[in-house]
């Protein structure tokens, strides 16, 4: 029911998704009406192979407290959807809601793995040469040593998971200035990573996350949100530049037109809905936050993510990996 | 002497800033036969109007240790450079030279301004709208509410006298997820910022910055070094993304033909020479660092930016606003 669009986006990519994936099934979880209405208009009767609808009578708020959410809302279509993992009756849930509420409540329903002190959101990122996976990306502003080491944990196994990459190689971003190169903890962090037995490349910077360095870059909250906000920016302020200079005349103009097919192209290797599909790592069920402007190409996406994760036994891996740590 | 290219860049930089600037005066620093060899390539003779030469016997290399350089290289082209600031022959030094060197040097050279614990490096990025100031880039990793208050006071201090804006405004770099806003520091600096007779916006978030929110961004310098590599990081990203496209086949290739001269405006807004100098601010006396890769073009932004905070008394507008506070 959240996001920006509710049901008129989630319902059709959900169907869109079965289409590419039709062993799968989806629980769609939220007010009936509404979701039968969707299915309606997608022409879709509610008795669809693989389609499953089940009620939940409330709907967090995008601007909603976590905490009241958390306190009040027993019967949202997110709480009901997490229950839903919880029980077992589901192997993951996605949503493109509040995403403070669905942090705060997954945390509390499903508890996190043994081992893990704090989940964490990991995104993914396009890179020169693929893509890289980066966290944490906003859950955890302070972070200790120890919780920078568990998202390196996390960001090995989801990769293992979904990439089928025996040992993924890890950095911890870092600065280079000369004089100062990070700050203890960051240190810290660094000595940890290299006796974990996971495949530590080191330190990385800035720049190391779009070059595709390292498979996985771990940093903190603070710092993983800014990246990410910042490379939003940057990119929409280079759009702008570029439109506005085949904008500027006749001549530019005509070059824009015979530029299409190239800028196209350009165009689909950047479009951010096929990156679409935060994780929330480190509980014990797999949770996907979709962004809450998502379309449905990018909802899609973030159900695929889900699906790949559920396929790619993470939640195992990530187990298996931490006892292995405590050894 | 410093940076990648040593003379062979900053002293035709030199001539370049004059022939634009010419009631300005260049001492050029360093060992003189290197020097007077560089001017004989430019064809200037060294009796050259505003230009003298001042000899300095050693180099710090790019990556010797800073506290080294410091207590060992007493007569190098840096920190002679530095001496003349200090004894109020030139009134700021421009070097391409080791960072960390150049920051402990003219600290330790220059002390800090009455009221201002640590210096911080200021850079410039394009925004949509035209440009903000971005502070600290690398200089202090760990940051306390009073160093951020510090640095908004300097960052507007600088836009001030180099853009003669009399109240710049001034944003507070932070994650805005709905959870968590920030971290405790940087809560206590919005406090500390908001009852500080500066023009304070608010917090901001990474992408802001590109927006052009506000004249000045401040944060911590680990967060504003990962910011700027990873901005660097993403933009060759794209550069390299676009290029691919248009030499994907022959018609691509015709339509980059095409657009040559749409594709270079762009390039020439985004060319990161022109924001070539990132200030030391909080110093009693100016230093600009340029990035030691700089060309002649980026060389003479540095050494132009250095002459604008001269010339809008920069270290006077620190001080003032810094007496201010404490009042």
């Amino acid at each position: 029911m959240g996001g920006d669009h509710g049901p008129h986006v989630t319902v059709p990519s959900a169907i869109n998704f079965l289409r590419c994936d039709p062993e799968a099934n989806i629980i769609l979880v939220g007010i009936p009406e509404a979701i039968e209405s969707e299915l309606r208009v997608q022409k879709i009767n509610s008795g669809h192979r693989g389609i499953q609808i089940h009620p939940a009578s409330e709907i967090v708020g995008m601007d909603e407290s976590p905490a009241l959410a958390l306190r009040n809302k027993k019967d949202s279509s997110m709480r009901v959807a997490i229950n839903l993992v919880k029980t077992g009756e589901a192997q993951a849930c996605i949503s493109a809601g509040n995403t403070g509420a669905l942090l705060a409540t997954s945390r509390f329903v499903l508890k996190t793995i043994p081992g893990i002190d704090r989940p964490a959101l990991a995104v993914i990122l396009p890179t020169v040469t693929g893509h890289t996976y980066v966290l944490d990306m906003g859950a955890n502003v302070n972070c200790t040593a120890e919780h920078l080491l568990q998202f390196g944990v996390m960001g090995a196994s989801l990769v293992s998971s979904v990439e089928n990459k025996v040992a993924p190689s890890v950095g911890l971003l870092n600065i280079g200035e000369e004089e100062i190169k990070g700050n203890e903890i960051v240190k810290r962090a660094a000595d940890l990573l290299r006796s974990s037995g996971l495949n530590f490349y080191g330190n990385v910077e800035g720049d190391d996350i779009y070059k595709g360095t390292t498979d996985v870059v771990v940093c903190d909250g603070f710092v993983g949100n800014v990246t990410l906000k910042t490379s939003e920016g940057l990119a929409q302020m280079l759009a702008t530049y570029l439109r506005e200079e085949f904008k500027r005349n006749l001549l530019t103009k005509l070059a824009g037109v015979f530029a299409v097919p190239a800028i196209n192209a350009f165009k689909r290797r950047v479009d951010h809905r096929q990156y679409n599909g935060a994780s929330f790592l480190g509980l014990k069920g797999i949770v996907i936050k979709s962004h809450g402007s998502a379309d449905t190409i990018a909802f899609t996406a973030a159900i695929k993510r889900a699906s790949d994760e559920v396929r790619g036994g993470m939640l195992r891996r990530i187990s298996e990996r931490v006892a292995e740590l405590s050894q």
